[in-house]
């Protein structure tokens, strides 16, 4: 797991693009995207805004997906989740 | 491009995990699972119900993320999508 991530939820997407953005220029070479459930949506969309529009000089190092089981009160849910690794081109 | 591939749309996600059960079932070595938009976190668990309840040999091969422009009656606008390529292990 990456020192520096960003758990995206259901706020507005800027927010999360706002985030990693701060973290790159506080001086992280790698910042992670973690999402889960309807918020994976969202996380690819944080991935891409910060990449194309804010630092063309990040890339997508790499994509990880994975099933967490959530304790609800209707029992254990499996639930998706995304782990999408920003990261400055060398 | 993959030579198989399902599109998720806004289907249950058991049509989708059908679809991709047939194509490895019809032969396919590898599987393409495209979606744009809110999609994308339906076609993360297809990926997800395919291999860890149906197809325990086939594996997460490769993730792509990018952005693409829609023509749409509010004029051009950017959504994200993704590309998760199943494959059978060696």
């Amino acid at each position: 797991m990456a020192e520096n991530s960003v758990f995206v939820g259901n706020k507005p997407v800027m927010n999360y693009v706002l985030a990693v953005l701060t973290q790159f220029n506080s001086g992280a070479t790698e910042v992670s995207i973690k999402a889960r459930g309807r918020a994976i949506s969202r996380a690819v969309d944080v991935a891409e805004i910060v990449r194309k529009r804010f630092l063309p000089d990040v890339e997508v190092k790499d994509i990880q997906i994975s099933t967490e089981q959530i304790d609800s009160e209707q029992g254990t849910v499996n639930v998706s989740a995304i782990e999408i690794t920003l990261a400055k081109k060398e």
